[in-house]
C-alpha cells in the first residue's frame, strides 16, 4: 500500500475550502504507485486524484504539473491539474507538496495488440507536437551523464559478462551524438502501466514525473521497448511497425531519424537496464517488492545489438 | 437548424492539423443554439464541440473563452477550450472566428426539483469563487444603461399598463445603487438550458457568452428567476430556499445581500422581460421561431413586486 502520508476526511475538508470543487463525498487510498501517496477524492463536481509528493519538491514540481496542464489544454487525455482559489496547481497538505488532478477513465493493459500500439504511436506524436509550445525546460535526469555516474556503482555487483556488456554499451553510445535529431518535451516513461484504455480506446496518459526535454526518437524507443517487446525481451516487429506508422502519420519522421533508430533503441534499453540494476542492488527501504527484474532489459538490449542491421531496414517509409 | 456556416470534413481535416487531438472520425451539425454555428466533432482523442462565431468578434471572444479555460482549470464542469499547436484557443475557420471545446455529458432538464436547485446553487457559488482569480473584466452589456436605451424602443409597442410597469420598474431600480454588494465574474444567463445533468447529478455548465463582471447576487437572482419559478411565473419558495442555502454553504451571504435580495429579483426579471420584448418586437431575420414569450417575465416581475415584503423574510439564515 503506497500511502506514506495519511490524509483524513477532516484534513481534506479543510484543505478543499481552498478549491472550487465542492464538498468531499469519498476518500480512498490508492495502493499502486511507488514514489508518492495517492488518494481518490470524490466531490460533488467529480472524481480526482490527490497526490502528496514524497520526494519531488515544490521547486521541482511545477515543470511536471504545468506540463500536464498544458497538454490537457491541448487535448491530450492526461490528468488535468485543478487550480486552487489562489490560482495555484500546487498546494501543501500534511507537510507535503500536494496537487489535485482529474481522474481518467480506463485501465492499463498487459497484452497490447497492434491496434493498441497504433493508438499509442498516434498519442505519443500528439504529445510531442503539443509539447512544442511548452516553454519551460528540464534536463533528462536519466541521460548519459547519469549512466556514467551509475554504471560504476552497479558494476561490482555484476557477473563479468554483464559488466562487460554494460561497459561496452556505454562506450558505444558515447560514439553517437545526435545533435540534429528533433527534440522537445518527452514523456520518457511511456510504459504499459502509464497508458489507460477504455473499451480498447486509449483514454489516458499518466505519470509525467520523468518528463523532460530530449530527443523525440528516444521517447519512441523507450515506448517501443515496452509496448512492442515480448515477455522474453524479443522485439515484435508488427507491433513496432504499427506504432511507428501511426506516429509518422501525425509527426512525419525525418531521414536522420531512420539512421539513428537502432542506436536509440539500444540507448533506451540501456537506460532501463541500468536503473533496474541500480534499484535491484540498492533497494530503498521498504521497496524491495517493487524492484523489477533487470534481466528483461538486458535481453532487450542484447536483441537490439544482435539485430541491429535488420532494425535499420524495418521502417515506415 | 442553427448551422449558418457549413463546415465539411475536408475543411476540418485541414484545420485539425493545427491541433494535437488526432484525426477526425465524425462530424455532426448541432440544431440547437441561436447565435452560432455548432458541430459535434469526434476524433480519436475524444468528442468536442466546434463553434463558429457568427456575431462575436475575435476581439470580444477572448474574455469568454479564457474564462471557460480558467473555470475548467478550477474544477468547474464547463466546456474546456482546446489550445492549438500555436497555443491559441481561438482560430479561424471558413472566415469565422472558431473554437473547439470539450463536449460535456448530460442533458438539460425542464422540471427541476429542490435537489436540482440545490446543486445549481452550489455550482453557482463555486463559479463565483473560482472567478475571483480571473483578471480580465467585461461590463454587463444588458445592465441599467442598456435598459434605459432599450425601453424607449419597445415602449410604443406596449399596451399602456405594460408600458407603465416598465417605466415604473426602471425608475424604481434607478433608486438603488448597490455599490457595496460583493461583485465578480457572473454567468448572467444560468437558465435551465445552460446546465446539464447526468443521472440527476449536475454534469455541466455551458454558454458563457453573456458572462461579465457584476454583482454576484444579481446572478443568483437571474438563476432563481428561472430555476425556482413555475411556468405561470410564480416563485416556488422551497426551490428558492434550496438554491440559496446550498449557495450560502459555499459562499456565505453578507447581511447587505439579504437587504438587496427583493430588488435584485426584480432587476433580473426586468432584464429578461425587456430583452424578450425587444426580440419579440424587433425579430432578427430568420429568428422569429426562437423569440420567447415576454409575458412570462412580466408575470415574474409582477409577482416579485406583489410579494416584496415577504421576499425579504425568506432567507437562509
Amino acid at each position: 500500500m503506497s500511502v506514506y502520508t495519511t490524509v483524513t476526511s477532516d484534513d481534506l475538508n479543510v484543505w478543499l475550502k481552498g478549491y472550487a470543487i465542492g464538498a468531499l463525498s469519498d476518500l480512498q487510498g490508492i495502493a499502486s504507485g511507488i514514489e508518492n501517496t495517492n488518494y481518490f477524492v470524490t466531490t460533488n463536481h467529480g472524481r480526482y486524484v490527490l497526490t502528496l509528493f514524497e520526494k519531488l519538491t515544490a521547486q521541482e514540481l511545477p515543470y511536471f504539473i504545468n506540463l500536464m496542464a498544458h497538454l490537457a489544454q491541448h487535448g491530450i487525455p492526461c490528468p488535468s491539474p485543478v487550480a486552487s482559489l489562489e490560482n495555484s496547481y500546487l498546494g501543501e497538505l500534511n507537510g507535503k507538496p500536494a496537487s489535485l488532478v482529474s481522474c481518467l477513465q480506463g485501465k492499463s493493459i498487459e497484452q497490447p495488440t497492434t491496434d493498441h500500439c497504433a493508438q499509442v504511436g498516434e498519442m505519443l506524436a500528439s504529445i510531442h507536437l503539443a509539447g512544442k509550445s511548452y516553454a519551460p525546460a528540464m534536463e533528462n535526469s536519466r541521460g548519459p551523464h547519469w549512466w556514467k555516474m551509475t554504471a560504476p556503482e552497479v558494476m561490482p555487483h555484476l557477473p563479468m559478462a554483464e559488466a562487460e556488456l554494460l561497459r561496452e554499451e556505454i562506450r558505444y553510445q558515447a560514439l553517437y551524438r545526435f545533435q540534429d535529431l528533433p527534440k522537445g518535451v518527452i514523456h520518457a516513461d511511456l510504459f504499459r502501466d502509464n497508458i489507460l484504455f477504455h473499451e480498447n480506446k486509449l483514454s489516458g496518459v499518466i505519470d509525467f514525473y520523468y518528463a523532460c526535454n530530449d530527443v523525440w526518437l528516444y521517447d519512441i524507443a523507450i515506448t517501443v521497448n515496452d509496448w512492442c517487446v515480448t515477455s522474453e525481451g524479443q522485439l515484435d516487429r508488427e507491433r513496432m511497425l504499427a506504432l511507428l506508422k501511426s506516429y509518422h502519420a501525425v509527426r512525419p519522421f525525418s531521414a536522420i531519424e531512420r539512421g539513428a533508430w537502432p542506436v536509440m533503441l539500444r540507448a533506451a534499453a540501456l537506460r532501463f537496464w541500468l536503473s533496474r540494476l541500480y534499484d535491484f542492488h540498492f533497494p530503498r527501504p521498504g521497496e524491495l517488492t517493487h524492484a523489477k527484474d533487470p534481466v528483461h532489459f538486458q535481453r532487450v538490449l542484447q536483441g537490439h545489438i544482435a539485430f541491429q542491421t535488420e532494425l535499420q531496414r524495418i521502417w515506415v517509409q
